[in-house]
């Protein structure tokens, strides 16, 4: 049972070397075009993307999201963000007073942002280009907001690398479809899949000689437990609340 | 400048009448395989869907979610996730204690959730199936745990309903791509754009005699930034901060 769509689907990997080849705004347009496609709750819309191409900014950026080289390397950076500010112009023209610093404005644009940023990025794939999300946008959310001039109320909520691939990238195994998919109601006794998981994991190779970046833990042969337990055992982010309370969408009355 | 995925893109409208006939097994797991598919940050899928074909729940669930009778219509009603918790069994198994609570596990969490269900949403269209997102689902987070038996550190973060439409759905029009893509910084100046696309929402008529629930504001002809400046200078799911803490995603520390 397959369609086109969803064999495009399937071939998703995320790139991260890049040919020097530039991609031109109308690729750029088509893919946001595509993006806008997307279902957005009561058609609000609270999302925005800045594309870059300015090599300068590009350099700038890849310091600021934690030094992968794709970042600088790939012809296109588009920083996709939750967006509130439109509809706070909005509601200056009607005569209204926005209600923003509620959890549920900042998850619906979030929602929003990303059910664009994934019609995009498959859209993208479906023309030959390549792309990676980049979460580390929100290392120093602030910054990048100076760096593209966001204004209040609008929040980096991903970053995505776009260009031609240097090569087909590797497509990795995910979670059996057991562990994900619940009938009726959850189930939580997933200890085989998980166990099945870590085994192909264990022989793509891919955690082979990963460290955690700043830990001290000892070097083994690990699968998929061991390398999420690692990630989600230390705080993360810890700024991201302030940052958020800063760029208006949070208040500490209102959350 | 377009492709068969691209094309597939540009038919999405949600769909909230649905035939009575059922939609089998197969093609939920088919597209539920679709949406692992999509990027996932760290490779940590902290996501999980809960599908449901029971009657009874799906009446439940439209009382829980706002009333719309689509979502007791439709054969089956999917619970898209937030899931810390699969990686908190992780932790047990592997010796690690999780550190949940912090507002990037959310928001990383809530935007993998929706990168899946989006391919999803797409892959479903594409085998001739339509869908709507329900973020009623919202409205009552800890029944919809309670009823779907999510476990802590799990939270739905949007419905979708899923069935075979009874006619093709409506296509709106969206703002202007020049609204939502900015070009090395963020331009504000977008007065045009919206009175421009205010104009092409008066023209569908789609708000028409539409009144914001409860409120007693008089009915007029009005566009795109009426109709949202309405809905936004109203507080929203003010309970969703509370109920992200019960569930585990939030501390009052660590946020």
């Amino acid at each position: 049972m397959t369609t086109p769509t969803i064999e495009q689907i399937h071939q998703h990997g995320s790139v991260r070397d890049y040919q020097s080849k530039p991609v031109s705004r109308e690729i750029v347009e088509t893919i946001v075009a595509a993006g806008q496609r997307a279902s957005t709750s009561s058609n609000l819309q609270m999302y925005s993307v800045v594309a870059t191409t300015d090599a300068k900014k590009r350099k700038r950026l890849r310091e600021l999201c934690g030094g992968q080289a794709h970042v600088e390397q790939a012809p296109v950076f588009m920083a996709w963000c939750a967006d509130l500010s439109r509809l706070h112009r909005a509601c200056e023209t009607q005569g209204y007073t926005q209600e923003p610093g509620y959890m549920e404005n900042l998850l619906l644009a979030a929602v929003d942002a990303a059910l664009a940023m994934q019609n995009a990025a498959l859209a993208a794939e479906s023309l030959g280009l390549g792309m990676c999300y980049i979460g580390g946008i929100r290392n120093n959310p602030l910054d990048v907001i100076d760096l593209l001039a966001l204004p209040p109320l609008a929040f980096p909520v991903s970053g995505m690398t776009l260009g031609w691939p240097e090569s087909p990238p590797p497509i990795r195994p995910r979670l059996p479809l057991e562990a994900i998919l619940h009938w009726e109601r959850y189930d939580a006794d997933d200890e085989d899949h998980l166990q099945a998981y870590d085994q192909a994991m264990i022989e793509t190779g891919i955690y082979e000689g990963r460290q955690v970046s700043g830990s001290e833990m000892e070097e083994k042969v690990y699968g998929w437990q061991e390398h999420s337990a690692r990630r989600v055992s230390r705080p993360i982010r810890t700024h991201l609340y302030n940052a958020l309370v800063k760029a208006g969408f949070l208040t500490e009355e209102t959350t």
